[in-house]
């Protein structure tokens, strides 16, 4: 019944290179071989957890669904690279920085570029609700010599773990948001409270599948900042509260010895804290960004 | 600076190792197990590509549209997942048959379960347009006994590579398709027409993807088939039309040796076409489908 020689054996074994073989084997184009790449894992992740027909047609429902929970103010997918730390480890990847210049982390989904600028030592708690915090930093290069006039954007959770985008009817606009430069010794300084831990959504898709399985859903106190300075490398990083219970389990994998610091209670009473900060900026590759 | 011992080792050699240390140890939940898996398998594609931040973005922008691409009438999941090759090896892992059965393939979008039973040696094509095509055929056990009363499913395409339910204008109702009964001796008999091959879509996303990357895009010539019968294993298959050129490319990787056949050419003139097919069953496990 053969109609002469077939080229055809796919196969369990063979399921991968049967793919592979038909693409075309160019090698300027990059595509064709990452597809294959990505059918190579994606056929043995299959073949090691031995689906049946209706747990891959949950599979299916799962990504239908998060495709579905994904609009203009919501990136489901954006959540689900973050908590299977895809995101962190391409952060890795693409930030080899000699051991003491800052390290970068995902950037998050609050960021606005938006930000006015403010003078030095501005209270960037607009409506004043909180334990108040003192940042007092510095941006270096890698032998300590002053960066001047880089600009600092932060931004960060409220004392209940919301941002400013999050509550536009309850926060002010901008509020817990900042951007500074640094003066001529490389020194910025601002006033803002001391921020909350949170949750990350757990409402949609993504969510209900890792906490179902068990997963961590926290993010550990801190503070976001994007620092750049011409002819530096952009340093876009977290500083996590060392007292923050959940510092271990971080649910997007940001957690790095050295953005882990200690606040310093001020005074008695009321309490009152003060956070010192090191940025250390490694000089752009050629080509590089500014 | 650091709070005490940390258990956070988050990198490029560490990082899905991170990722499953933080999930619950249970036997007896699977969920953990098949993330921890996946993550693996995720890391390790992302640290053989090497992603820029970029790249990524590409990534999720991809995924973004394929989920916006998938609506009631169109899941575009399902056709990554059948042009990557992921369905067909669902199925290659779960249909193991003795060599002799019949294999089973993917089942495809365009399959009714709502089509009348007929009358043996009735005629499928409503319209007539096409090159008369006789099926003549038999249900087997694996013994060559008869399964008598087996039901038989047939659906396809028409002499343009279009499907009943792709042209509810253009074809009539139930169009190629058809629901038969084995008689005692297990055979069956019908006419139709002459199916062509077709490309699947390549207007969304995922077909724009893969005709990029070269991939093939045709799906070769073919009758489909589900056989049911009381005690055996549904067979859910296609059979290939051994003289279409496409056969060792087949955009869903269907094609097995044991599935084309040659149609074989009626008399002078006006073309018509003869099939001759044997189906052979194998008895469903206990506790399996009827």
């Amino acid at each position: 019944m053969m109609p002469g020689p077939m080229t055809l054996n796919f196969s369990e074994a063979t399921s991968s290179d049967v793919f592979a073989q038909r693409l075309p084997q160019s090698k300027d184009d990059a595509l064709p071989h990452i597809l294959a790449a990505v059918v190579t894992h994606l056929h043995a992740v299959i073949r090691e957890l031995r689906p049946t027909q209706a747990d891959w047609r949950k599979v299916i429902e799962f990504l239908t669904d998060v495709g579905h929970a994904s609009e203009e103010r919501r990136q489901e997918w954006v959540l689900l690279s973050d908590l299977l730390g895809a995101s962190a480890l391409v952060e890795e990847i693409n930030s080899r920085r000699p051991k003491k210049a800052t390290p970068n982390t995902v950037r998050g989904p609050f960021f606005r570029a938006d930000v006015p600028q403010l003078a030095s030592g501005s209270n960037i708690s607009l409506d004043g609700i909180g334990e108040k915090l003192e940042v007092i930093g510095c941006v270096q290069d890698l032998d300590g010599d002053p960066v001047a006039d880089a600009e600092i954007i932060t931004w960060q959770a409220n004392a209940q773990g919301l941002y400013e985008n999050q509550q536009p009817d309850l926060q002010p606009e901008f509020n817990l948001r900042g951007l500074f430069r640094t003066d001529a010794e490389g020194r910025f300084h601002y006033c803002t409270i001391k921020p909350r831990g949170y949750g990350v959504p757990d409402d949609g898709p993504v969510g209900k599948l890792l906490r179902q399985a068990g997963n961590p859903l926290h993010r550990p106190a801190h503070l976001h900042f994007m620092i750049k300075a011409p002819s530096f490398e952009t340093i876009t990083t977290h500083i996590y509260d060392g007292s923050d219970p959940h510092l271990a389990e971080d649910a997007i994998f940001g957690v790095k010895p050295e953005l882990v610091r200690i606040f310093e209670r001020q005074g008695k009473g009321t309490p009152s804290w003060r956070l010192d900060l090191t940025f250390v900026m490694v000089r752009a590759r050629q080509g590089g960004e500014a």
